[in-house]
């Protein structure tokens, strides 16, 4: 038994423990069902009397002083008529007697510390020897018996659980900073976006901070195209809906894809993605393999209807900017291509600071499925084989994942996670044989013959809503210094001063960052208000801005700032600020 | 009589005595209508006989000599019978006597040298005195009588008529100018765009080398901006439809309004204007008077649902992109931030070469159509008076044009002209007081109350399609020297230089432009291909390459290049060549 399912096992038990123990301190209680979610269980009861959050450690108290008892399940196969007998005066196991009846003609009965539940088994095989402190009862809610709100209210407890204490330990602390550094809380304190009633879900809007961080973004993914020998375009956000129907999208997405109304005769989309359009510009004119491979890319917003009830933050939205680009190629040139284009990920996602905190999946067709995809079972198998080699040679690891391709290719995925634990793709390499075929798409190969180039789907960052929330998660806002929408704020002890900080200022607009983005002119500003020192710093702080200048006339006859960033306070001299800037990562 | 009546007229003669030459010439022949058109006129016949576009030379010389007998038109009443009598082996005129008798008894017939034609005037004087080469007969084309195509086809001849030779001259030349200079024709030529049919209808594709156009000149107003005072924001391209209703666009655009179905129960649109965006960032804090005035930019693209019929290249599009910015102020920074932002406009249209071709419009509301527009009399009365006395103070020498309104406020317009004479309107400035009250939106003034602020709405180039279009067309693509998408491309003739040219490319590398757009690198290219050089030049002038270096054994020896500009050729030593290039305008 793999550890995985071990620990569903003990989770399975625990909740069979959990309904026993309730049922006693409670008395007159019935419980409900009781299933293993994401690292832990739940159960539902009917209380007969008060059940508070308050309760739960004494709860928890109970349940360790049973585990030594708990050492073994005994199954016990029984009809319905029995089961009805065994759980008579509990309507809710009655309930799905009658529906497992359907099924079966025979349940199963599963009992542990003299408890019986009815029950599919799963359990470990006893709770004598876990860790009696590896599992913690978190929170009550109320829930409708099978989630239907015309029927009674139960009373749900949530509980997580783990193999160690120190597994659970880990678990309370990753949820305790996923909570303090939501990015959607970061977003607001640092003044990043916004959302209104009135534009709708799922849609955000930029505000000035927001909006300067994503400009740095795109244009690192600018100059890093460049140098991978992308030429930028651009598109409108919308096309007829035939295009999407020659690249087979419209068939495939039909509930993500907008519809657009016109009064002309042609129906619209909005884009979903980018690729079709990129195809047009290749195909506006005839291409020679003297050109190939032409590569195109552009940061632009493409648009998906999530289900409303999916929306959350930037981590699920409508309106999605991606850093998208598409590789037109002949065949013998997708070693090269992709391998070249592993090494810009890797440098871009060293330059934002976040590489090696991923995994890179090897995102496959599922065999099991062929109907859910594009193109033929050669290029499939092909392609395939192509991005696996090139895994390999680029030292990548990667993961083979069944069933995670996309419509028209296998895929490198990089995989990065929220502070939540929520699996996050980034960057990605896509082959695809199948659309440039289903477009028509020619090139003069070199015997002066027409051939069909084949195409790489490729993102850097991905979407840069996604990127922003790994960003701001892992970095509690304080994203690198070249990042950060004001870099430097200058704060005054009081107005003597102020010919002082004009000095200040001259060197900080004569500072010019170079790396990882060129020309990139420092983002400063002055609050010489006049106000008390700690509200400015208080102010700077939830802003997040990595360095706080601080000048006082003691400062100021020593020729120096006191530099304060997320890592303590410093003193400078006037003449070392410069460097002191340029050198911050 | 104005000169403008006085040309109308002269149209109007004209193409009288074109009836009586063409059925004198074609006995047999019937003239159907003949109407005044822009600068100039036509007139439909039935032929008797064949009329091709090479009879229009003798046709003209006919009518110049018949000018001299033209010296008055006699004007007769006539009964619908006696007109049809008159006319009654026409059967054209006989359709429009039918029809011209349900408005009225009495018809009119003008009769000039011996012609007579069923008339409701409207002629100049006579034909005697204008100058006999200020008319010029254009050409032929088809045309259904009365525009059915259920009816006959009828020759018609277009002529263009003013009231001397030289107006006659500058016109022909200014057409032959805009055919020459079509933006779709250097569009295609210089390779800034494309058109798909997948895609649809106005709805551009940039390719590298427009996109690259467009991203300076989206850099030059992010620069120009921030210099403004203007924080950048971003913003998704649809919102609830709840927001255009509060707005007024969607009661007042309705049918240029793109709908977006959504499974979600909220009805979208695509945005046609970026105002109520942005003042939902506004809104998205409590606000204060020290922090006005708050100035919002982007250049995004909106969506307009144009006709079909009325799409044409980049003038008209259904995504537009705009550089669009709003300004939220209080009442009494209104005259500054007008100044401000009209010097804003004559720097960048000084930049980008345009500056002093244009006139400014006072764009006012028309006082007879008040229910076309949101907002109080008074108001309205107050920001029109406002933005005549900006004009003033400001020499705008703006030119008062009721029912030019937007739909919420008065407007500065900045008008250039295409090359074959289209208005187009680049900047503007707007003064609302309207929406803001709509909005509901607040901030607290110096006094602790609520205030209401007033609004600027305002575009520096407008829509970068249309800047585009006035851009390429007055410089016949050859656009200032740093907005050229590739600005040297070096030819060389022969290998024996291949060293010397990277001597000349490491120069290039580190020419970096500060003006008008700061840090703008170098776009350069080398063309050593094995071709003439007759081939390279060729290539590289229709692509409008401003400065061409061509470099053989000669230049290498005596340590130069030879400089290729669209105003000729000539030597420069390599040491000259980056001061060379930085002071190219």
């Amino acid at each position: 038994m793999s550890n995985q399912e071990n620990i569903e096992g003990v989770r399975h038990s625990l909740a069979h423990l959990l309904a026993q123990t309730v049922k006693e301190m409670w008395p007159g209680s019935l419980n409900a069902i009781g299933p293993v979610i994401e690292d832990g269980f739940y159960t539902d009861f009917e209380m007969k009397g008060k059940l508070s959050e308050d309760d739960l450690p004494k709860i928890e108290e109970a349940m360790r002083a049973k585990l030594k008892e708990w050492t073994h399940f005994d199954k016990k196969e029984v009809t319905v008529d029995e089961a009805k007998e065994i759980f008579a005066d509990n309507k809710y196991k009655l309930e799905l007697i009658d529906e497992f009846a359907k099924e079966s003609k025979i349940l199963t009965v599963y009992t542990c510390g003299g408890f019986d539940d009815l029950c599919k088994g799963g359990h470990s095989d006893g709770l004598a020897n876990i860790d009696p402190k590896s599992f913690k009862l978190t929170r009550t809610a109320g829930a409708y018996w099978r989630g239907d709100e015309k029927n009674i209210m139960l009373t749900r407890i949530y509980a997580v659980a783990f193999t160690t204490e120190t597994e659970l330990e880990e678990y309370l602390d990753r949820q305790e900073l996923a909570k303090e550094r939501d990015h959607r809380k970061l977003g607001k304190e640092m003044e990043l976006f916004s959302f209104s009633d009135l534009v709708g879900p799922g849609l955000p809007l930029f505000t000035p901070r927001g909006t300067i961080l994503r400009r740095l973004l795109k244009d690192l993914m600018r100059q890093a195209g460049i140098k991978n020998g992308s030429q930028e375009v651009e598109i409108p956000h919308i096309a007829k809906k035939d295009l999407y129907v020659t690249s087979g999208h419209a068939q495939k997405f039909t509930d993500e894809l907008f519809e657009v109304e016109s009064r002309d005769e042609n129906g619209f989309n909005m884009k979903p993605v980018n690729c079709p359009h990129h195809i047009q510009i290749f195909m506006s004119k005839p291409r020679s393999y003297k050109e190939l491979p032409v590569h195109y890319s552009e940061v632009t917003m493409q648009y998906r209807d999530e289900k409303p009830g999916q929306l959350m933050g930037l981590q699920r939205v409508r309106s999605i900017t991606v850093d998208d680009g598409h590789i037109f190629l002949a065949k013998e040139q997708i070693m090269k291509v992709v391998a070249d284009f592993v090494k810009i990920i890797e440098e871009v996602h060293t330059g934002v600071g976040i590489y090696g905190e991923h995994w890179v999946s090897l995102s496959l067709s599922d065999p099991k499925t062929p109907d859910a995809y594009i193109g033929t079972k050669e290029d499939w198998a092909l392609a395939e084989s192509m991005l696996k080699e090139a895994s390999e040679a680029n030292n990548l690891n990667a993961k083979p994942m069944e069933g995670e391709a996309a419509l028209y290719g296998p895929k490198l995925d990089f995989v990065y996670y929220t502070v939540g634990g929520v699996e996050t793709q980034l960057a990605t390499i896509q082959l695809d044989f199948a659309t440039p075929k289903r477009f028509g798409m020619k090139f003069i190969n070199n015997r002066g013959e027409e051939e069909t180039p084949v195409m790489v789907h490729r993102a850097i960052l991905g979407s840069l809503e996604r990127f922003m929330v790994i960003l701001l998660e892992r970095t509690n806002g304080w994203v690198p210094f070249w990042l950060a929408p004001e870099q430097v704020r200058v704060l005054t002890i009081n107005d003597s001063v102020a010919d002082y900080v004009e000095g200040i200022t001259t060197i900080l607009k004569d500072t010019l960052l170079m790396e990882p983005l060129k020309y990139n002119e420092l983002r400063y500003s002055v609050d010489d208000r006049n106000e008390s020192l700690g509200k400015k710093i208080k102010e700077a702080t939830e802003l997040k801005i990595p360095v706080q200048l601080i000048v006082g006339p003691k400062d100021k006859e020593a020729g120096q700032v006191s530099v304060r960033t997320k890592d303590g306070e410093s003193k400078i001299k006037l003449e070392e600020l410069k460097d002191f800037l340029l050198n911050l990562k």
